[in-house]
């Protein structure tokens, strides 16, 4: 495990299975009527947020309060950057402060790697541009886990605007470490330049695709595109790429659904899809995102890894300071 | 009790009775130096707030702070709420995230009986629309306990904007439980359709109604009522139905001045009465606010009730875990 | 020690030297790995900020939190401010919530005077319009003392916008409370009326100031003084006062450089001296900041002082309860 987690391509298999494992333990503390253990108190964890993202800030605020450790919420909105003050003045500031993690969401592609450049606190990327969110691919794997006895050789179709997607990334690198097999598929416009050295297959047309995957993921479309000129209607969009019930019945029967939220209901997936308890997993990875960064948080900030092959301790003692 | 506090309707008397009695109990703590007991540890409340209103979030943040509860606020300023979300959406992944309890203050009437058909979590209505703010009216009963022996029989006085107001019709529901003797007093454009219904008193003269009350209850006046035509001009308003020190000389030598906050001085209250130590209850009204919302957080959450016939036991009994 | 903080004025000389006495020893509490003292548990601050700082809000939101008290933050926008409640009324109801100590940042100077005559809970001044700013200027004062064995006799040099700046005034006060040498240097458009009265040096010429002083404080120059008509260009202003590279070779080899942040780079101050690790000290300022700020809250919540003479005592003495 690095000091940082910055890009998804910066976790071997090891380090995935690791924290994959440790939320695991520490999912049993969710569970729990008291929802708190004290591993990390005393210690302090910065949302540095440049971009409104509400649900991933308190995904992390949520995981580091269960841990016990004092958040600090600072938002650019409201904030001396609105005076122009750099990012690294910013972060050197927060840095004086004694912060010990700073999760950093960002606008610019490459934020979080300049900021883990100026500072000794440990920096998570918390999605930078259209570059990468790798806590977001965590908490996806684990969510496959949770259905598939392996990741090795999951055939996982990603669809939709890969070309802006900083989940797209972070989940191809996060699965192709991992052995499975991803197919991005998307209208040309929508995929990135070079896509065909990334590793993965390509397809335009999802019918075609869908009857062979185990996981379908759904990307977010930001209605922005199409007056970018990216699209030519939403509802051609929604013809060609949305997951409706009829698309939905042609996905093998053991086949998942998912979503990084929020969803554009009607464009990218059906609202019979999206509320289909028994095939979308949407919640689940949202539930899951508090057990991932809760074990990012105590990986990275010093807790001994629980160990893969070890017999699975009670969660008191997984976590216990 | 029920799972829920969406509307002062759902209360019973015994039910009224239990909260305020639990409430007196829990002023205790605020009335320590060490303001805090451990009873909702680990638990966590989220304040998800869809209009501003600063003082019931601060509000219900301390009262669950002061029971070592966690707390998450979520405002839909600067959320994904603006992406397009849905209630619904932003529901449940609230409730994905583990949230014992869900506050909601939301513009639309009917929003929070909606989000409690959606989750698990107890969900309490810190105003919906122009429906219903239940905590407000059981604030304020918890207020005039404290200056009078029984609600029943009290005579309370609304006065002012009744159609746009849930304070008004909170208080209204709850008073009539616990066989308070209710007047309306506003001008016709600003009484509801089919008030005559609602079992209490009408009355447009304000003068005539004054000299009977034990409470006289002023409602904010949003002072954009008066471009939408519902008023003359507010000097015309506060001339008729503010309370100013005429008035409150008129008023029997016992009866309490009471206001929801914040106020308009010179509008629907003159400077000097909202400043009178002896007859305004203002401020008790905020503190107490937040006695009855951490008695409630605290028998929605699982604690055992406070029995309204046993001898009162010492606040750290009352509470303890 | 006063009741509240409203005025660098407000501090003897032995105030001073225990506050920052006091902050020397908290100073240990961030040191640990476990930052945190139970000093000021279930006590609560409220952060009442009408002007956007997140730097200072989070400091005295980390100070607080490292203290074990509960904190809630209290932000202009999106409050009932917006609906036209007076200063008053709004602390009047945080007053009533049970709040211990209310930190005010105001864009009116002499705000924070009039909320002590209100209320009964602390108060601290966290910047009142042009007014002052004191616990900027303590941890100023206590940033020298680390690098100086006196702060009598100190020749600090305050360079800038001093008319507009909190940051100076207050400085201004503690400095010459402390038997410091000061010296305004700015243009004449910059400098506050009488200012002849305040027993300080002022000069024009930042060239002949430098070499004669231990401290070099720039104030930050907010950029929409240029089309106000204070100064010609940004340029002009950063060639005659902008601290260079030159200007640092200038002064003494011991002499410190000082920025209140955040940093106008390249007007105030140049880039390379901003980030010159031997001569300024500004992460040393922030990093005081909490050290300060602890000191102070525990001393006004009611800590008992740490003496001067006393020797030194272990850090979890020095402040346990």
């Amino acid at each position: 495990m690095n000091k940082h987690l910055l890009s998804a391509a910066d976790l071997s298999a090891f380090d995935i299975r690791r924290v994959l494992d440790t939320a695991r333990h520490l999912a049993k503390v969710t569970d729990r009527a008291i929802k708190k253990v004290p591993t990390l108190r005393g210690r302090t964890v910065c949302n540095l947020f440049f971009e409104d993202s509400t649900r991933t800030r308190i995904s992390f605020e949520l995981a580091a309060k269960r841990l016990s450790a004092d958040v600090i919420n600072f938002s650019a909105r409201g904030s001396s950057l609105s005076k122009g003050e750099s990012l690294k003045d910013t972060a050197l500031t927060i840095e004086a402060m004694g912060v010990d993690a700073i999760v950093l969401r960002h606008g610019a592609s490459g934020a979080a790697v300049r900021l883990a450049g100026w500072v000794q606190a440990h920096v998570v990327n918390a999605g930078d541009g259209t570059h990468e969110h790798p806590t977001q691919a965590l908490l996806d794997l684990y969510t496959m886990r949770q259905h598939f006895p392996s990741l090795a050789g999951l055939r996982v179709a990603i669809v939709g605007d890969v070309l802006h997607s900083r989940v797209a990334r972070s989940n191809v690198l996060a699965l192709k470490t991992m052995g499975a097999e991803v197919t991005l598929v998307a209208p040309p416009t929508l995929l990135p330049p070079r896509v065909e050295t990334w590793g993965v297959g390509i397809a335009y047309d999802l019918d075609a695709v869908l009857p062979k995957q185990d996981v379908v993921m759904l990307l977010r479309l930001q209605l922005e595109r199409q007056t970018a000129g990216y699209l030519p209607t939403l509802r051609e969009y929604a013809r060609l790429y949305g997951l409706d019930a009829r698309r939905l019945a042609a996905m093998p029967g053991h086949a998942i659904v998912m979503h990084p939220g929020p969803m554009n209901r009607g464009v990218e997936i059906a609202a019979e899809v999206a509320d289909s308890i028994q095939r979308s997993v949407v919640t689940s990875q949202v539930a899951n995102g508090i057990s991932v960064r809760m074990a990012l948080l105590y990986l990275l900030l010093g807790g001994p890894a629980v160990a893969e092959a070890e017999p699975a301790p009670a969660a008191g003692q997984a976590v216990g300071t």
